[in-house]
């Protein structure tokens, strides 16, 4: 019978239907097509993007030249710009904004290929650095109330680039998704006094049924309610509100942890289009730090999430995280031990 | 410059994105291959379906055979299930519910390749009379607190098969979207003791600018906060809770509407994938009639949805409302003076 599950978090809830997850055609991936052809992100082609804003390269080199290892630049289509002010203003009985904000792209490295589950650690370790240092210089802009991070990996997640890149959004407003994680971590902290993302830990490493991977600082689970298949958060172990405020001590095991359930997700699931999001307490919000606990999403795209989703914010996961965790661990202990994981036995079996 | 449009019932921001509207591939068509082969839809294959649970036929003929002109039966890979009882239950810090309602499929018409844009009027009252018979019978449920009206067109809006049908779910909680508007109609009707919806109705009146069709009972318009590129709201112009408390005399005015504007639909976008949802009070809920007022989202599918939205709640539409009203007015206006639509012409146009 088909399960219920509330998200402790948001009381968002989502049915685990284990009669749709037969639907062969459930997880059919869609091909996608290798576009080829002029990439601006590029070495060489540095003078194509909009200038950069930071980069990691030798001092021995000029900016928008070759040689950088890193380099974020603004995004040439940006959803948001930095030009003019926030303004505020109504239309009748509707609110406006002006499109205040920033809109930045993490170009991860020169390599055209290479993205979290293959780049070197020590490349992640650079990555989360970068992001740290836009994220502190992004907050002084006036105005600004939210930085997101997120990745769209591959077109059917929305990249419209092949090279892979991580987006950077400052926004005049916090989003409603976070703010509902907010209303709700408030509450539960309200009647506890203790954090709902670290109560969440503390439930995964007891009932040890849905970790996919774990170090000292960080471990990465699928959550009870999870609202696709094989969803993913990944938090640190410790609490803390901020992103940005990650320690030194602490970067390498989050470039370890990534490159670990990055690379499984490519085995394990054929290399899917992903979405992967950085949520993080919103700046100027007095008293957000003892109840709110930052975390990444991590949101393979399996299935098409139909009308039903749209219309309710309510989900159909057709795979109980207990049976994606364990599918996970079967190609991990295979990959430990020398054996290429037979991805199309792989696929069908994340499906029964 | 990008603007930020708040939504006037759930408070949620949307960046209407003039810059990255002029992108050419944003609204490329996934072309939709004909799947063609066995449909369990069509007459003459009733069998293959669980028993139908209402049908339209003349009384000369066997329920699960032929002569049918509509037919709504269970789902065969049902969401939630009727067996068995609506049980809470706690898993440490995790709530949980037995997956208990209902999942039926309306088949629209015998007709394989018509739907609501091209079905003779007299057919959609059919389908609109078919809806409100089986609400009244699923609500009948014991511990149903929603019934949700949807249809996913095209695979790449979740359809499974080609056959046009509505599905029609029974939830044993209140979705979360709803919740959402419920609260801020709510929240309105406190402060000035006014129904959203209905102030909404006179603002798109007043303005004229985003109408898409209309009639003495029903009005469609773009919101003015959109999610998406030609996402539509199809209200009654008079206050009404409940879908299934439509009088007699205005299914007509509904079909008629629902005719022109998936017609229109069709004609202008090029028969895209779309998502529709009706929006209606929960049962059961007190006092929720003065403030919330039914209606139908439409939501085409013509971008793909990526990470950002995901993540935030926080949506990017590449095409104004204004926009997107003015090129329907252009296509209505052609396909009346009796010109044929050049749509390569009028999908470039939607673009810039």
């Amino acid at each position: 019978m088909p399960e219920l599950r509330k998200d402790p978090v948001t009381g968002r809830w989502v049915i685990i239907a284990t009669e749709r997850a037969k639907r062969p055609s459930q997880y059919s991936k869609v091909v996608e097509e290798r576009r080829g052809g002029f990439c601006p992100f590029c070495p060489g082609n540095e003078r194509t993007t909009p200038p950069e804003v930071l980069a990691y390269r030798p001092s021995s080199t000029q900016p928008n030249q070759e040689g950088w290892w890193l380099r974020v630049v603004p995004n040439k289509f940006p959803a948001l710009i930095t030009d003019g002010v926030l303004k505020r203003s109504g239309r009748g009985m509707y609110d406006c904004m002006t499109g205040f904000g920033a809109h930045e792209v993490l170009i991860e490295s020169p390599n055209h290929e290479q993205s979290y589950g293959d780049l070197p650690e020590q490349q992640i370790t650079e990555i989360i650095w970068a992001l740290r240092d836009r994220i502190i210089e992004l907050r002084k802009l006036e105005g600004i109330r939210y930085i997101l991070i997120f990745k769209n990996w591959q077109r059917e997640a929305g990249a419209s680039l092949e090279h892979p890149h991580t987006q950077i959004i400052a926004l005049p407003v916090v989003p409603k998704r976070v703010q509902e994680e907010l209303q709700g971590a408030s509450k539960y902290y309200d009647h506890r006094e203790r954090c709902v993302f670290c109560d969440m830990i503390q439930q995964e490493l007891s009932d040890n049924q849905r970790i996919v991977a774990m170090n000292d600082t960080f471990i990465c689970f699928l959550p009870f309610a999870g609202r696709f298949p094989f969803e993913m958060v990944l938090m640190p172990r410790e609490h803390t509100a901020f992103f940005n405020d990650i320690q030194k001590k602490h970067v390498a095991d989050l470039a370890a942890i990534m490159r670990k359930v990055f690379g499984l997700i490519r085995e394990a699931l054929d290399d899917p289009a992903y979405n992967f999001l950085v949520h993080a307490a919103p700046f100027n919000e007095p008293g957000v730090e003892p109840y709110y606990h930052w975390h990444i999403e991590i949101i393979p795209k399996l299935t098409k999430v139909a009308g039903f989703e749209w219309g309710t914010g309510f989900y159909i996961n057709p795979t109980p995280p207990e049976a994606a965790a364990k599918f996970l661990q079967q190609v991990e202990a295979r990959l430990n031990n020398g054996g290429d994981a037979d991805r199309s036995v792989a696929r069908i079996a994340s499906i029964h």
